[in-house]
């Protein structure tokens, strides 16, 4: 593909080409119609998007828009723009578009007589869920389950997929208070309930990670500790933050230290499951703290994160909104923990285009009906998607291709950081496909300026830039991309 | 219509036809492939939809499931189960189904490549939405925005759309108490915030009712005060609610004692502004309390409550979530209210088949971006579905048609009433189109039974039956169902 460069990384309103000396490498692109490089034509947002942002702001905030898409002529890793502008998408969508703009088998399933059945008759899952619904789980959303997970609760969103795993924790917890599912509750209970009040509304808490990023409703933002404009304001529950385990890059320069971050960080999970006022019924983590700055920890403090739940009869929530569907290498990144014993539930949301939470047994099912409940309780629409997703997860083994590249990728990026060092700090994401990030003095400038170069792409946290391709990110659009990121650095 | 009945009202496994002698209204059915009547062949659910819903429970809880649905069989007001049932529908998945089964013109709308882009680009819309996202919302969402209202946040269900509304609220009460939107935040705000402690955490409250029903999200369901099996063991905060006048009925025969109760639950509403220990940043009520069993109100304690928190600067929400889109014979039911000045905002979802809230100005709006963010912020999939559900409203004025056959299938109910008076009790929704309630003390029995006999209906509150049929309900369906409920209380 790199024969014809069509047109390539220009800087401002020029289109420029790249030279015929850069070498990118040729792999075969898995989309046929995908341009060899990104087009730049106009400052982004250009005149037709800024005519339509300045449209729409009459009716919608969009104070938080980058630019306007077109996603009719958006294809595999490039974004489109009104104004003819063509991004390398490293972004894709807060890391929620899996297999490309307009993935032809996707397509395919959105055309279908059952896809078009489920837009306009959309049941109430819990009460008369069609006669396929076992089935599109079974061959979809479940054909993914992580080990030892056999139920799913659907949802529509990551937020409210945190909160029914709180939910069904809290109800968990108690029943065991309560000495198990047999025993009823208590009239004191029953009454109390209704006024928000104790015994019945729990005295309990979810224990999560400082600079942990769990969502912005009223329960999942009371675990959310990224950022004070996600939190002032908003009433929040008094539950317990432990330190996440701040450790220094490259791992494997830093092992001692990194190991007692790590073990102070247990420790202090000890002593708030020992000593909160509000017991944790659960500890929510994600595998790598995705929205707070792409912070990771080692398979042995999440091995030893189990142990302690286990210890204290805490459950164990995963929260793999972001780094679940195969970004990291792996299908979960918490494969990545090679735990004996799993988590007792993990979220999902995000690349899987619907939302939930997989969790073991019927142990974890509320002992009564209606307890978890509400009226869609997902979409089948949207769980369809996802099962095409998954098959074309499975077709092009991209799960593994994530892996691979992710490795090519961060060997590239390794090099740049040396060259750059000022530009590029503790570079972050070895082993963890292309979940990839790095710290960047002069971060907003650096996004800002991507978009120049062609590339879309998003920071996290106070300093990072996170890349968070598509799985079907390829060795080529590495070429592009760190191309395109030594160009931004120059210019800054 | 009635002239060729194929099969009719049967009870139990036996498939009977209806005497010749029962007259029904010769309305022509909106939908050609309609049935005349229902068909029962098994008891519901049948041997296909137990094999089928156990097979479901491995994976996923059914507890809740009242029978699976053969969604590419069911038409119009009709749901059909796989073994061979055919159902007058009055319960419409949870009231969320608004034009019908299989409705030509959603059909077409969920096959258009506008459609399938959506389903498979899908954006996050804060960020970086389509080009036609400012067309999707004025041609759709906006075009039936509450006079008054002409801002809206895109949700994906009605708990979200609520606690997005009460986030509003939050971060506009606290803007007017810290002198205004250009104010910025202190250290103390910003530092204690990310500890969920104020003053960064705000000391404020969301005022709702008792017998309210907003969502089962930590938030949401702080102000749910229906049942306790939605609130037990959930963790809750202190929030205040007042007493929902409890009117007898009919009506116009209470007067004098319904004023007072409304007035008694108004001056609840004033004591618990002033005092409550959280001072409350917004009122929440629905137009008519549906999940707490149909309660109603008249248009003077409406227009009361506004004046009530104007006076203490409170915004008043109204939950339309289960009002909204038609079925009171208006389109919002608060039109009821004839308010000269709307509620601040407005919440929606159900028969919207997507959800968000509608507010006035950008005075809602916080003073930065990003407080009010998510990852997809709504689904313009269902944005259309929105859309083409408006334009078959329009097509066939379901609104004033709904009014209408409201009032015939009221009069019907008074008859019906009159004859049997120990079930059909506080009969209620007088002149709001077919949003039609009753007691009965044999209610879940009355719901078992009526499926017996081909009429898919539902409860509420501790002893309600409701109605909560499609737009697309007819004269004709209202004979069918109108006899049903006489077999149905003959029977037990």
């Amino acid at each position: 593909m790199a024969a014809a460069i069509r047109s390539a990384v220009g800087r401002c309103s020029v289109t420029t080409a790249i030279p015929a000396t850069v070498r990118y490498a040729s792999t075969k692109s898995f989309f046929p119609s995908e341009p060899d490089a990104p087009t730049v034509k106009t400052a982004i947002p250009g005149p037709n998007g800024k005519k339509a942002i300045s449209e729409l702001d009459q009716v919608f905030d969009t104070r938080s828009v980058n630019f306007l898409s077109d996603y009719s002529k958006s294809i595999g890793n490039y974004i489109a723009d009104p104004d003819g502008n063509m991004m390398l998408d490293v972004y894709a969508q807060i890391a929620s578009i899996p297999v490309g703009y307009n993935n032809a088998h996707l397509a395919k399933a959105a055309a279908s007589p059952q896809m078009i059945n489920a837009l306009i008759n959309r049941p109430a899952l819990g009460n008369f869920p069609s006669s396929d619904w076992g089935e599109i789980l079974k061959t979809g959303i479940l054909k993914v389950a992580p080990k030892g997970l056999s139920n799913v609760f659907t949802a529509l969103a990551g937020s409210d997929a945190n909160e029914l795993a709180y939910k069904a924790a809290f109800i968990y917890r108690r029943q065991l208070e309560r000495g198990g599912p047999d025993v009823e509750f208590t009239e004191e209970e029953i009454a109390s309930s209704m006024n928000n009040q104790a015994p019945g509304s729990a005295q309990l808490s979810i224990l999560s990670f400082k600079t942990a990023f769990h969502g912005r409703l009223f329960g999942s933002l009371s675990t959310t500790r990224s950022k004070p404009i996600h939190k002032l304001d908003i009433p929040a529950f008094d539950w317990p933050q432990a330190t996440f385990p701040q450790l220094k890059y490259p791992l494997e320069e830093h092992v001692e230290e990194n190991r007692k971050a790590e073990q102070a960080s247990l420790d202090e999970v000890e002593h708030l499951i020992q000593n909160w006022h509000l017991p944790p019924a659960a500890v929510m983590v994600e595998p790598i703290q995705s929205e707070g700055g792409d912070n990771h920890a080692s398979p042995e403090f999440f091995q030893k994160l189990r142990t302690l739940t286990r210890k204290y009869n805490v459950l164990l929530i995963a929260d793999e909104v972001q780094t679940g569907i195969g970004a990291t290498g792996k299908f979960w990144a918490h494969e990545h923990w090679n735990l004996q014993d799993p988590p007792d539930m993990v979220t999902f949301s995000k690349k899987a285009q619907t939302a939930g939470y997989y969790y073991a047994s019927q142990s974890l099912r509320p002992n009564k009906a209606y307890r978890q409940f509400n009226t869609w309780m997902g979409d089948p629409a949207r769980a369809m998607i996802f099962r095409a997703i998954i098959e074309e997860i499975e077709r092009l083994d991209l799960v593994n291709h994530t892996a691979r590249v992710g490795d090519y990728l961060f060997a590239k990026l390794e090099d740049l950081a040396k060259k750059y060092p000022e530009h590029f700090k503790n570079l972050r994401g070895k082993g963890q496909g292309t979940f990839i990030a790095f710290d960047s003095p002069k971060r907003d400038q650096f996004l800002a300026t991507a978009k120049e170069f062609g590339i879309n792409i998003g920071g996290s946290g106070a300093s990072a830039v996170r890349l968070r391709p598509m799985l079907t990110l390829q060795e080529h659009h590495c070429d592009i991309l760190v191309d395109g990121m030594e160009k931004i650095v120059k210019a800054l």
